[in-house]
């Protein structure tokens, strides 16, 4: 993994254009000079230097992979990341949850009015890094500005593109019941990093965002030929929706034991100081597998072997292939429906 | 082209959510409804239909081509169009940029709390009949919903891809001294009808905006052999930008004759009375296209068969591959220098 070292200056003369104008997103010579600079420099590469409306791709043989993500996260710097490597991330992780390996991506930029120019430029840096690390490239873009009072200082959309080469349909229907459900990682960390950060709650030791890039355990679960069926990231509406929605596409039902599910001890006090259930916090760097059963252990063991991985564990089981429920079994032994939170726990979240 | 009827009734009951709740983006179960429904059923095809993270494509052996653009066209609904065609329309003709047969896009939804319901549905119909239109699939998606005040009521982002089956390399790197500059229709409809549509103007005939797919003209050339070099949409910024940025990218002197440009009367009318010069009024159905010399006029005779194109035009030619510079010769023979604009005549056009 390439890391790129956060300091190259802004292009842009900071003192002369100290905040996006309207007219940076007006076809003119200023959105001309922020696209060259800000964009142009920031993400460079042999594609996107090509400057065309559309970015023109070789592609290596197989299924792609195609999805989007716009984010609103608020604030824009929080614990442990920022929307720029959000953007990336999140995206990276939907191609991954695919069994893709993840090739492409886009990058557009609502901006509202007055942004201070240098945000701009430390989330355009913060993305590169990101994306280096991911092993991707940003090959097009579009940059918008809306007036003041109309956005909420910057929106970020990526679309990415990635290549299927498993021979394996990971998606929703290939569940069945007896399948392993496993989590990569100690969950609830993201959620709980933009609530101190928005809230400024300091709570007794300081919880950092999960938010990072999973694509290259699913392509190390791929590689060592684990019988996948199903991956979902537990992002908005945390693992209870992720666990919901596979159960409603698949027609199964699952069964997790609510000890098994890691979670951090700082995270664990700050919700139920708020009362909060860290099955239905967000997380951005963490995701549920559905594998056979047999490969379950060697499963759990590559992707222990990945940094945020460690507390990865085997939850629970897919019970039958019948009426669409997941159960969570509390330490006394008792089961109870786990259902998808009704609304909105934390709103702007990703 | 197939047309789809805008009658099909919403399927989320307005009467118990008759507006964009916060909650709709929470990732729970009010958020699932909304996607089942609106997204799910407004959009519904064999591939979003599987309901994963990213959508799974089978794409056929060629180069791809791959863009993005986010819309906050204000106000939603203009003369001619709406933010839900006009999201289709320009992603469609960004890839068409790159002569490519758009096949799939993507659509992310930033909506602000408080959206009428039947408004979002309005937007997703003219999507899906924009769509089959233009034969595209959208096959994947997105939903945020931010508090009320930090959005405008709704923004759209959708990135496409298409192949290129051409062997041309269609770029600004492919432009040649000598080479014709023809425009695909009359220029400046879109700019104008928004900005009648936002202050209420009412100018003597009504002008609708020129928003359409250009993707068939595209393939036409294309498949009568045309020897395509460049192209580019006129949208923000107009012809007067387009060119520029193709000097620019090119490194070449391009020349137009002002009385050559196609602008409808009542367009020309309405830019005087506001005081803008026609050719930096953005278009969203309009392009410019580069071709060897002898290829004009079949090209011409080929854009003028296509609704939009009856006004097709030759303008102009490259002139020299030094300096980028783009000139107008005026109806008394005088040239002067065309630049771009410098900074906003028109906010949130598109």
């Amino acid at each position: 993994m390439k890391r790129r070292r956060f300091e190259m200056a802004c292009p842009l003369p900071l003192q002369q254009y100290p905040h996006v104008l309207a007219a940076h997103g007006g076809g003119g010579k200023l959105m001309h000079q922020l696209l060259e600079t800000i964009c142009g420099e920031g993400f460079s590469n042999p594609i996107l230097d090509v400057r065309h409306d559309s970015a023109q791709l070789n592609v290596p043989p197989g299924r792609l992979a195609f999805t989007t993500d716009s984010y609103v996260v608020h604030p824009l710097f929080f614990p442990g990341g920022d929307i720029g490597s959000m953007a990336i991330h999140g995206t990276v992780n939907d191609l991954a949850m695919s069994g893709a390996r993840p090739l492409y991506l886009s990058a557009a930029f609502i901006i509202e009015e007055g942004l201070p120019m240098e945000t701009l430029w430390r989330v355009v840096q913060s993305m590169r890094a990101a994306a280096d690390q991911c092993g991707v490239q940003i090959v097009t873009g579009d940059t918008k500005v809306v007036d003041k009072g109309k956005g909420d200082g910057l929106f970020i959309n990526t679309a990415g593109i990635g290549v299927i080469e498993t021979p394996l349909m990971i998606a929703p229907r290939s569940v069945r019941a007896g399948d392993a459900v496993l989590v990569s990682g100690d969950l609830g960390r993201h959620g709980m990093a933009i609530m101190a950060g928005r809230e400024g709650l300091r709570f007794e030791s300081d919880i950092e965002s999960d938010s990072e890039p999973v694509h290259e355990m699913v392509l190390d679960l791929l590689a060592a030929k684990i019988d996948v069926h199903c991956l979902r990231d537990a992002t908005r509406g945390g693992l209870a929706s992720a666990l919901n929605e596979i159960a409603e596409a698949a027609g199964v039902r699952i069964g997790i034991v609510d000890a098994h599910v890691p979670v951090q001890e700082n995270v664990r006090a700050a919700c139920e100081m708020l009362g909060l259930n860290p099955l239905t916090v967000a997380n951005e760097g963490r995701f549920v597998a559905f594998v056979a059963q047999p490969d379950a252990e060697p499963a759990l063991k590559i992707l222990r072997r990945h940094g945020g991985g460690a507390a990865a564990a085997m939850i629970g089981r897919v019970e039958s292939a019948t009426e669409p429920l997941v159960t969570v079994k509390s330490a006394l032994g008792i089961s109870r429906i786990l259902d998808m939170p009704a609304g909105e726990q934390l709103p702007r979240i990703c």
